[in-house]
């Protein structure tokens, strides 16, 4: 169940189901479903597939995607707050389903169950207690663990499966490493199977394995 | 006026103020009025006078302290979220005068008040928007801005007077630079009237001037 729905009665669901317009759409494999830059004006749920959400560096030095499953929200932080709008494409990497709830939909629904009102605050003030811990860690020395915290500190997540499009070079300048050292320690990261690594492109099947 | 109550009316904020049950108190010039740790089950407000925020890094490696002024909101992100503690120290610096609404009272409020629920989640979302932009942020190069970028992440704001408690070779370790570097541009900062130094303390008088 989605967390934003959780402890609601059946009745309570049932309830809001009947009295919200709800969008509905569907989308193939590798079809962008939501671009970087788009006003947010929704609330978006993944009901069913696979989805990657792809973040770019201001200056288009790298990217990096994050693979998620459904049930999910898609940046909630954005129906609100200073910048109304998705700072991530989202890319169907199966075919997906999504569910939509307009913004006067979810304020009213926030108005009448005080579940979902609990559930959207406990949400946020878990995103931001997040964030401003990560701040607060002591930065790590070996370069396994920068790399691991340079992709933790930019995703929603810090399990499962990420890419980066990122050169060498780059990522060793990020971490303040050298060049040498990065190299190094993502050759013994392939071998570990903890990352395959092909020109600019970086696969992690399992972010967390590389902060074991 | 705070943030919180912007857009209502003077008519509803009579009602608030009549239905909702507040709470008050004053403190002492340095006198501590919330410790780190404590459970936060109020929404806290500064009416009048001035504070500190001290964080202490996990590690009790160091300490950084911001300056505010009333009117302001003491961690709203702590009221809800998977870790409803306070994770700051705030000190009155001149008296002080506090207001309380009670969580239950702020969930019934967000209920009964568009405005009040809409600003709640402004707050809110900003500040998961602000604390997701800095991650993206290309990294500092020139020593300067290396230490701006250390206090901005760790602050809630990136104006206005800071302290530091930190020594050295651990700001030197944290913002991987050598201590001989750090000591020179803190010497220049000191020159410029950015910074005061003294042995492990450092009182950054404006922290915007470190970016320019």
């Amino acid at each position: 169940m989605l967390p934003l729905f959780q402890g609601m009665s059946r009745n309570d669901i049932e309830n809001v189901v009947a009295h919200t317009r709800l969008g509905f759409s569907k989308h193939g494999k590798n079809k962008v479903v939501i671009n970087e830059g788009k006003k947010c004006v929704n609330l978006c749920f993944l009901m069913q597939g696979e989805m990657e959400a792809v973040t770019n560096a201001y200056d288009g030095s790298y990217s990096i995607g994050e693979t998620f499953g459904a049930p999910a929200m898609i940046q909630p932080e954005c129906l609100f707050g200073l910048k109304q709008i998705y700072t991530k494409t989202f890319i169907a990497t199966t075919e997906c389903r999504m569910v939509y709830i307009g913004k006067n939909e979810v304020t009213k629904l926030m108005a009448e169950f005080d579940i979902f009102r609990i559930n959207m605050l406990n949400i946020l003030c878990t995103k931001v207690q997040r964030l401003s811990h990560m701040q607060w860690q002591k930065p790590p020395q070996d370069i396994r663990r920068k790399i691991f915290a340079f992709v933790e500190k930019r995703c929603q997540t810090a399990v499962g499966h990420k890419t980066m499009k990122i050169k060498m070079e780059v990522l060793a300048e990020q971490i303040g490493e050298s060049r040498i050292n990065v190299s190094s320690c993502l050759a013994a990261l392939e071998n570990e199977g903890l990352l395959k690594h092909s020109r600019a492109t970086m696969d992690i099947p399992a972010l967390e394995r590389l902060n074991e």
